[in-house]
């Protein structure tokens, strides 16, 4: 059967498809488009994933190359479309299956494998889909299974991905990191469990703040650094079926020059090839990552509240009008975003989990959705540290008079008395206090149990925000 | 090989064990619980899921009576025996397989057969282990399999343990309607986003939480009724093989007058056999359940925040110290104790799925740990829920002082202008009070906006706490 | 400052913005997409979703013409503008603001008011941001708070999304339903913990699928009411504050003949404001359906499990091929592709418990992230199930001569000499036919335990794969 | 009022209490006791952490003596008192608060203080409660805080019951080494996707389950090492307020000193008092390990499948019989058991990020419901390895004749042709291999393709299941 107009015929083993005349993908990719119509997200959109892909597929063609069983010409041509591919933005619209497929990421592999071939195709004078000259599978796909350059073109491409994720934070902690020092020297009261506890600055706050990504990029960076051991060259399930036994320590040591990355291949590749707990890891250092920004964000709400019947110590910037019909007011709504994508974070992993248990003997089939779990969840952290940094945290602002107040009615600070007045006097002035809507200090000078000068010495912030004891003994030598 | 003193020798496929001379269980349970020390926790500590199991033995022994397959005798002997174990509570210390099993309750099941077993032979005069008078599996079980008996105990017992649950809720609904009475004449902000928004009665804040318990109650009555379609009589796959074919019917009917429950044999029993829909739609009603409970609690911690700086419009009652360290402290103990559960109960929801999911062909083997979740769940909820009733809710008192306070602050209150004044003007005097830190009643005064008594007719409880456009207007008449 | 060419300048709370002159869109939308670059999905590609926020416009201005609170001209515009809305698809590209929003929706509902405004003002013949003569807050938004629009919007939308999610279900059962006729007398092995039990038939396999698919109809229906009841009326909080008394149940009513849903108002509406319960129990039954659908495929997989070293005892239709190194390898892609839906299911009820869990007081301000969890599982469930249905199921075909295999080597079928011969003889004969490699029957015969003619009785298939005891007595008299 | 018989009374700010006359705890644990009937578990059950509590206490005693705030007499009496409770086990009855438990752990560090201030006194001839002499706050408390005491034991209670867990992972990998050496000869069906792919050895299938083990006990050790960081000497919010300066160094030093592990103080402990990473983290490694489990316990189902109608390439010891129902019947419910306990541990996993969430300032207040998800992983995950690797994994044997029946019929066998036959040639051999049900080798010694031996060669098992191409060429020279 002749193909229709502008389109070419190409086979495979259920048979026959016509494909439009100029496309750079093929047969493969046709039936893959047409079975998993799932997401709507190609995976071209993770480009990350596809740049990884393209790179892992030159390594191989440049060692099938050195070891003698591809060609020259051959060769060069699969080299010439992979840096077509990386330079070119719009070759990314080629890569077309849906990013949720079944088959292990086969369709993904074969999408590649396709498009490379066809560009190649394209550079020498050809028509795409004349695949005797290069073939998508003998050639593109030489000395490889979908088995090991899915995996590892997923591992790099998330390395890559996380970049973006680390300058991100850094950023956050810097800003968090100019409020410290900004706010040092604003008293506060620090609460936990939601009560009104002991002294501290509300620079203290931030600073903890600043700390805490800087404890987060620490983990990551490092967490992240396990990707970098794949199981290329294993092929179909570790074993290196059909490969030349050179050629595994070959292409590693060719996609370690190609990415700049410090790759390793897997000491046990038949482990390496079913084994996903590097990505479960991963997720769960991104969770934890997750859960601290949450965290923060409704500390910042919180801090926040009000204006008027809240805490109110903080004012985040304003960026947009919050209320259709309640004029003036304002919401959090960047912290409100940074919350709910630590939620979908938190799901995502749960699914990563769920996917990591469902792999059976030399393959787990559902690496696709694992690495859409986690290149979303890269990606929409990254946005939200961004937005957090940018729209939120550069712009908050003290109000150093509502600190005072909230400070100074403050019961806990009676905390502070104790090593000079004993927990039992301080019990009662505490409820005294509280029943007679009274503050500690007016009460202490009332009862005559420390002199003015005394308790002046004893509020000192600097006694109030660090290990005092001693310290306030000496004072009043 | 005589058995050691103080021991009986009992056999099975695998060869032979020695068992306590009076104990109660038999091989199969030794067996079981060698191979399972796991939680540590027996499942004679699920009291509400033993009784169900032993009521399902009952009826079908009655009934493998009535049909003709079990002599009287045997019969009588073995109903004697259950009405014993559902009487007696010290019996239950003989079933002492691990809740935590593999083998799909198998070992929970054989505990059963060979306590009833052995506490017939007992009442007939005889030792326990005698089993030619009597034998768990050919008589105790006769009919039966694990695969039809389990699930149907698991769901009756199910639905006992909720019954507590369902009363607790009734009663957290009466405290929170009491509440809501009580406070119906307070004035108070409403918050949305944490940020003050338009007036409410404290009453009405309460309202809800009443008006959200008796929703949950509804929705936990009507999911649970499922657990009264059951597939009992489907034997191992559910095909009901080596039943008579009058069996399934009147086992049913049997088990429903015993248990006074208006169970239903499901229609399709090799689908019920497998199924464990029915478990993942009550967990999900539960999660349901403790989040409305965690978003309570947290609402009650964070009116209660304080006592000086935070909101501080309600006070929960003290039930213990706070803080060794902090003279005077109280924290709002209990309902953090209910979100804890809360999030409990969501790690179980998400446990359960991943047994839901790996189910093989015609059976779920992780039955086990699904009860044991779904037990767990409610058990907490119940302990929680009546916690959050006794100990905190019914001791709640408002401070209406502060609520005023706050209230009078308030910006949000210029929306109920909105219809007067119009947005724009209505913006322009919330963002006035909020930079000079002045009320906006003041400053519709001093612009001459409105006179002292519009104002004031404007500002009435009544306008300000439900619909009432039209009613603004017609007081100015 | 004059606008720069080809935009125009609106304002709001915060200052000026240049929007593109023909924008339909405004300042407030503007910001939002500012404020939000998270996921790269607008909100206009969730169009259940906008069609019944547009509804909810039209039911508005309908009821706000009816009160009197707006003039015919007006109220006429905007319900053409919402008709317009509904009818050409190309008007959703004005729809940008991202889905992942902090705000609660704000942005959300502003997008609308302002696409609706400037459409009104286009058939009015007037500029795009001319909003003197309709206005996106003051005209659609009249007696409106995004507050209660939203949530309405949202139950609607998820109503009118999971007809298709039921039509497609309804299609799976009734391909199972033709399988399980077409396998109805394929004897074969029945399996409990991937061991081999007792016969059934293949048929009863599939029919055992379609009821399950079928319960999950039901299920899924019946819990989707609960978005009936919805808060419109409420406003900010539920109090109905700047509303007609009369407005909440006739803009209900309008609400019910624009949307022919039998749309009812919530009884507490400031509980209903808030409350998101109504999503964590459908997120539940999606989750319900979502494990059953994954342990069918689970089922499928493992059935078809070889071709020469698994299972075998189906084939499912080939859809592409398997394997870039493996000549001749063909996957179940489908049911693979349906497993990791079903655990994105999973994971995406996670995230919305957790949203549901950060609620305070009046609102929940993450209900985008709860919609958007809703709208991704129903959209790729029903894409997951009707690939199952059409390129997995229809096309199962049964090896007869492998399901025979299997189940003559079963030693399970000894269960079914029990009742004739005791189940100590079964063990035995069990134990020798697994030593010494050879069949039941052919041992009971050699045995001389019963008469050629009385096994072919005991193992007819209408005695193995039903209630058969007495039967089976029956038989031999 | 006087004290029934045998009682004494306790007193705190809300009054008295009676408290059992010769009970070591006193009114803190009473009211606590009260507080918390929610899970039924007492703290004292988890006894790593208890042992961790008094070790920290004592540390603070010795630190305190030192620097002069403890008088030698007080300070000997709680050392003693500690030293009593670390080596008699008895005195773990006396920690009764509830595990779970609201008040961030106050109710526990109150249970360990007064167990040790009454212990004391007893060792001084005193009466319990005769707390003048030395008194569980001023003195047993002394410099801390729960909000720094009970996260510090929390770590080290963790890493003492991490060490079982680490062993009984040595010991698993272990016996999967043997098995990876006694299974090394035998060849057999690798699997993807549930489909026969390419050759292996049984020994190289159970050489990966060992060396995922040690990867495991890797990242397990590696992960752990986090909770030696402590913000002990933070006090109420880590400002270290009521402490000398030098007290934070000299604490830490002795606890290293007394637990022998080399404890660090953290950087900020005001970051500290409030971060729970470590422990999001650390329950992220022990979901990976658990889910690598679960993977390797379904494969260990999956490939003793049978026992004739599944895979069976290996047979699992029996440890009880596995029906009631069906003779003869042995089912794999040591794997069964852990495959729960892995989803068990995922469910954890999320309760523990919710509370991860959920505190906010300078507390999380959940920390007793992230202690009781992690003291729980560990217990069953120990319990659960054992298990696995004393019942099961020791006693497999492999079916060499099932292997190689299955290994025979394989079609995926022509892969390994295909550098020498081609693609093409190699799809229509495994493609009428399939429909002429004949064997792969058969068919290319009936086409001629190659000569006998040359087959035999390339089928040698050293070139089937590793590198073998340009091997394969060279034995054909």
């Amino acid at each position: 059967m002749p193909p229709l107009d502008g389109f070419r015929v190409e086979k495979d083993l259920l048979g026959e498809a016509c494909i439009p005349k100029n496309a750079l993908w093929g047969i493969h990719t046709s039936r893959a488009v047409d079975n998993f119509p799932i997401s709507g997200e190609p995976v071209g959109a993770f480009s990350d994933f596809i740049r990884a892909f393209v790179t892992v597929k030159q390594a191989a063609a440049r060692t099938n190359r050195a070891l003698g069983y591809l060609d020259e010409e051959r060769a060069g041509l699969i080299e010439a479309a992979c840096q077509a591919l990386l330079i070119r933005d719009d070759y990314r619209n080629h890569f077309i299956v849906d990013v949720m497929q079944g088959g292990a990421g086969t369709s993904t592999n074969m999408n590649v494998n396709e498009v490379i071939a066809n560009i190649a195709l394209e550079l020498a004078g050809q028509k795409p889909g004349d695949y005797q000259i290069l073939h998508p599978n003998d050639h593109v796909n030489m000395a490889q299974s979908t088995n090991d350059v899915y995996p590892t073109a997923l591992r790099l491409g998330l390395l890559t991905a996380t970049a973006p994720l680390l300058e991100a934070l850094e950023e956050l902690a810097r800003a968090f990191e100019k409020k410290a020092d900004e706010f040092s020297d604003i008293l506060k009261v620090g609460r936990t469990q939601l009560r009104d506890a002991v002294p501290m600055t509300l620079g203290q706050e931030f600073r903890a703040f600043q700390h805490a990504m800087e404890t987060e990029l620490h983990h990551i960076r490092s967490q992240s650094e396990a990707f970098l051991t794949v199981n290329l060259g294993g092929t179909a399930i570790g074993t290196g079926l059909n490969t030349d036994p050179r050629y595994a320590d070959a292409v590693i040591r060719e996609l370690g020059k190609l990415s700049g990355l410090a790759v390793t291949g897997a000491a046990d590749k038949i482990e390496a090839t079913s084994d996903v707990g590097a990505f479960v890891l991963f997720s769960g250092v991104l969770k934890r990552l997750a859960f601290k920004l949450s965290k923060i964000s409704s500390d910042l709400r919180l801090l926040s509240s009000g204006p008027r019947a809240g805490i109110g110590e903080i004012t985040l910037p304003s960026v947009q009008a919050g209320s259709s019909i309640m004029p003036g007011k304002v919401n959090p709504v960047i912290p409100e975003a940074v919350n709910q994508v630590a939620y979908l974070v938190a799901g995502y992993d749960v699914t990563l989990s769920m996917c990591a248990d469902g792999g059976q003997f030399q393959l787990n089939p559902f690496e696709p959705m694992i690495g859409y779990c986690l290149f979303s969840s890269l990606k929409t952290l990254t946005a939200a540290i961004r937005l957090l940094t940018t729209k939120c945290v550069s712009g908050i602002a003290a109000d150093a008079e509502q600190c005072r107040f909230l400070f100074e009615r403050n019961i806990g600070i009676v905390t502070a008395l104790v090593p000079l007045l004993g927990y039992d006097t301080c019990s009662r002035i505490a409820r005294r206090a509280l029943a007679e809507n009274r503050s500690v200090p007016e009460l202490v000078l009332q009862e005559k149990l420390v002199s003015q000068d005394v308790l002046a010495g004893l509020l000192r912030p600097e006694f109030l925000t660090r290990p005092n004891v001693g310290q306030v003994e000496a004072a009043f030598r």
